[in-house]
């Protein structure tokens, strides 16, 4: 059976996904066989465009069409579109792949949450991260009790492009269309990290404190005024985990001579690693009995994912971890299966981001029991 | 008018090449249109299976066929195949896209290029490191004069998958069938990175020395065997160029700890710059007045090639120089334009290569005037 | 005139401080002439072996009897002993200089600044990282406007000491005798660093949430028993500067594969920078218009106090700092001038440690306006 | 006993050598007591002003007479003055400390070496990188077998300083007066090296071709006029060992942005090792069954030297060879004990750069057996 596949949402995201659904049938051949079936968006113009180049069969501008006529539905578009068509959708029994953040509260967040759980059909949260193939080999150490009890998690997310001052003003600084900034952009992906390497062995965050900065308050638009900017730029917290580790996360928008420095750094009783995500094929890891840290090439052939692609040293990209994502994603669809990251994996997520901003507006710290 | 594309040899390297035609359209919308059309090759079950997962619309056994029904052909086979079907496809009138090295002995490289000039039409050489966007970033610079007058060019070339002497015999070690050892495989795109860095300002290579060595004799067979080993498994060589740089190369299969360390350094009167295979989205760039390297992530949507990908710090990999490479070849194709890497610079190359074994064997400095 | 010295501690600082005086004559000819007087401890046996190795001419047990006769007076002792000789070598006219953290409580802490400020003579608090060549390049960056406004300031110190959960109880694990423990023995070269970088220009702490950790209660003894771990393992803080910087500070002696790592990154709106004292002679340089970090080895001759060491490249190791602490101390001591870090220094430091405790305990905020 | 030393030379080599032998007796406290009795030289007034600051008792312009008043003699001088006064020690029965390289040309070099070796007693040559403890480490690594058979030695030291063409002439840029130029001051130190790292197991190197290389044929001096340079700027060569590693060496004084770069790489067939002067606490090694390079910071207490120094992770610096080399060399004067390297060593390091320049000339491979 050909998988029938609806995705609003045509940029970044729509891209990327596109890239890694066509990708599935040299690299991954017992991936489910699918169908570009439809794009969906409100701009007609742009949307026939990118259904050609992106290899769709055909647009619409009415996601509720599309739900209806497709086996899985890929919600790809801003923050706030996220819940309406996801359980749309669910509710009509379509498995959802939706983008991070869930949503834009955690009211709804937890909506998604539920329509997802009394669905029972595959679903996602598009934290592509733990597809890395370096991040799958780090969680491996871990599970296997390679680093021993761990002591500190230490996560962050560094990128440059709002640095400067007279950098213009776009949606995404306003808290209406984007729901926060680095905080849900950046941070997102940080907390989501840090669950799957640790979870299992230290459990959820138990507590956490926050904080959040605007540098730069307000903006110059196209039209040589200025708007204010009403979300954050950084945020700062430091966490308590179940099983006793401490955690410390940030991200930044302006920090400077950083481009996507998505760096997550464990220490334990026996071992240690680092990642960063700029040099995605590499693993720093200390191992027990070594002196130091090693830096592991993850491309060998029995690395995760790898035996898909290239010999070892032929380093893959950024990418790459959608075309993991896919495959896993629309296997559990077709085999009805189970996948992770999900919506509840994503509810998790937001659930600590929203105490980093509870914290921030308190000045306390915040239980997550 | 859509192309159509033959490819004789469906392994690693015609695996790259496919995926690359594939992904044109998405990401290079402005490339010719291709059929990838018919797949070449000797084992009918094999080619049989590769067809379908590579995108290929038939098969056939029979180059000669291939060749007469195809607008384009690429010669993806072992050494030994690249100079009679690349010499047919010319003559007929047909471009050519060769592995490289470009032919197993100089008169046949060289009989190979004058098929090429003859035929006055798009000829390639496989040398797809040029299509590194931090190499033609590089490249840039030094054009530009930022490093001033070139004094050094280091290349380096080590893998370690021959280290352990108990790695069994395989065709690669066999001088009949491989032409040479690390020489040729990790060599030739050494020389020729050289050659298009700063070939344009410190002309060819006017003279070198050159070592191989073969550490390990003989090797293990399948059948409990042993057999000797025919070709070096590093080679070594200082050089001069016409401008007046001198030039170290070395390359080893038997480089323990180094799976793809591909390393360039070029050393000038004004700047410096440092690169490696393994890290391929950066460059080390000592500029005029900096006091030490900089670490540049050439991922900017100003660097080459990267408009068509993702954003600043979303990394690319080692797949991403073939399509790259395809979309200049097969533009030069379509628009009968021109084409670097080409046989030319593959005759060029493996004029160096055979002086280095020249000069291994007489112990003495070779001339390339 | 000769200075006459008396140093209280021979072990790890008392030898880092003889070895300092000792080089000064040879390095650094316009120090002041010093004779190492008398070396103050309690263990005669002990006292009277290092007297001989690190070059004093006398011992005492007798700290009174020392401060009396010397011209200046070094406090090296374990915390507690800070407050009382520090004070009577003050309130005797005599400079002092004095170990951090300053004391082991705040009233202490700032008892001995009030001695000081009412002494008005020399004093230091030994704060020797503000001595590392690069650091004080650093610092002149930023004084110099090159970073522009700053952003965020990240600070960290990682040992591996405890990782161990069987290493062995010590003193410095006791808070009655140590005060406490990564928090005051790392943290405070953290904080004190942050505050000599970016204190001009950002002013001080203003406000913080921090955290404390023991990841093993309970140590095994000599003896066979076990005995409680009263300090601290860890500590995190996250804070904000007046100047509106933020900053994410953090130090641990479980930091598996870290020996010394103490990292400072600073993020400015034009330039950046970063540090890490295991690789002490570089720093890493964000500049205006540069498109990375730039690695700068800081052993040019016009770098900091370079000039009396070594040619370009020849590094310097950790004591270096201890050497050119000596030689602005002592020259204050010698010309009557101010020396910092001084007392104040060491108490605005305590002020902020003070505060990360609170935090702890409170689970909120602190003010420290 | 008291060893009185008398030391030729007094600037850059002069003053890390009487700052090493001031540093024993609080570091090293069984090395032998000695007197810095003499400091020979010609312009008697920056001569005076030296001893007053490198602590020595008195100044003189004859060598002999120095000669014949100390136990110990080190000739520090510039290369001419090496072999008259050596040998003239030598005869006398003083133990000699000479500066590498060993002499100017052969011939002394041969001399020299067999002075020392009719004359009995402690010599040695100057390669005080033999005495970095990481260097230490790795030979000890090598010795115990832990890199299995060693296929590659890659050595090569980079420096910057001659890479302005406008540069002004100096003394060492004149063949008379330097004998060679990156050849002697680098290159020597690498062969010591390779020498001193893979010598117990590979043997003496065996065969090598060389090749020079002037950059800047003519430099300005300071009274406006231009002079001639007669020295190599740099100098490559490919080598074969007696045990069949093979060997790549290169030094520049033109390597833009390299201010002390020696890098050291050994690969083998069970491990790797990677070192760089300019992180001179740091080992990068493969280990057997390692994936790959593990960055070590050699300053743990069991770790060559170390324990005479300072805790873990609080590195030393470069000052910190001599120190050692001094030890190993006066403990040897004052037990009649043997010292390497010694004249022996410098012979033996000389007869391979002599082929160097041999090969150079000849355009040949030069053998070395």
């Amino acid at each position: 059976m050909t998988l029938d596949v609806g995705v609003l949402g045509y940029r970044f995201m729509g891209k990327a996904h596109a890239n890694a659904m066509a990708r599935l049938p040299m690299f991954f051949p017992d991936a489910p066989e699918i169908n570009r079936e439809v794009l969906v968006g409100r701009d007609e113009e742009a949307l026939s465009e990118a259904t050609d180049r992106l290899g769709f069969s055909r647009t619409t501008t009415d996601p509720t069409e599309a739900i209806e006529s497709v086996d899985v539905f890929y919600n790809l578009g801003p923050n706030f579109v996220h819940p309406e068509y996801s359980i749309e959708a669910l509710e009509a029994g379509v498995p959802v792949f939706c983008e991070k953040p869930l949503a834009p509260t955690m009211e709804e967040a937890e909506g998604m949450a539920e329509a997802a759980s009394e669905a029972g059909v595959p679903n996602g949260c598009a934290f592509n991260y733990r597809f890395v193939p370096a991040i799958q080999y780090a969680r491996n150490l871990i599970e296997a009790g390679e680093l021993g009890e761990i002591y500190h998690v230490r996560g962050r997310y560094l990128q440059d492009w709002l640095v400067d001052p007279e950098a213009p003003w776009a949606w995404r600084l306003d808290e209406e269309l984007a729901g926060s900034g680095a905080l849900g952009d950046l941070g997102a992906h940080t907390i989501d990290l840090a669950r799957f390497l640790v979870g299992d062995v230290e459990g959820e965050i138990s507590e956490i404190s926050g904080r959040l900065r605007t540098f730069t308050d307000e903006r110059p638009t196209e039209d040589g005024e200025t708007r204010e900017v009403t979300v954050d730029d950084a945020y700062l917290a430091t966490a308590e985990f179940e099983g006793g580790a401490v955690g410390s996360f940030e991200a930044s928008r302006n920090a400077n001579g950083r481009k996507n420095d998505h760096t997550i750094e464990i220490e334990g009783s026996k071992g240690s690693l680092k990642f960063s995500l700029e040099r995605l094929n590499e693993l720093e890891y200390k191992r027990e009995g070594a002196r130091g840290f090693e830096t592991v090439l993850v491309t060998d052939s029995d690395d995760p994912y790898i035996d898909h692609w290239w010999p070892p040293g032929h380093v893959i990209g950024w990418e790459h971890t959608f075309v993991h994502e896919n495959y896993e994603f629309l296997s559990a669809v077709d085999s009805g299966g189970e996948f992770a990251p999900s919506f509840e994996d994503g509810l998790a997520t937001q659930r600590v981001l929203a105490a980093i901003e509870e914290s921030d507006e308190s000045g306390e710290r915040v239980s997550l029991d």
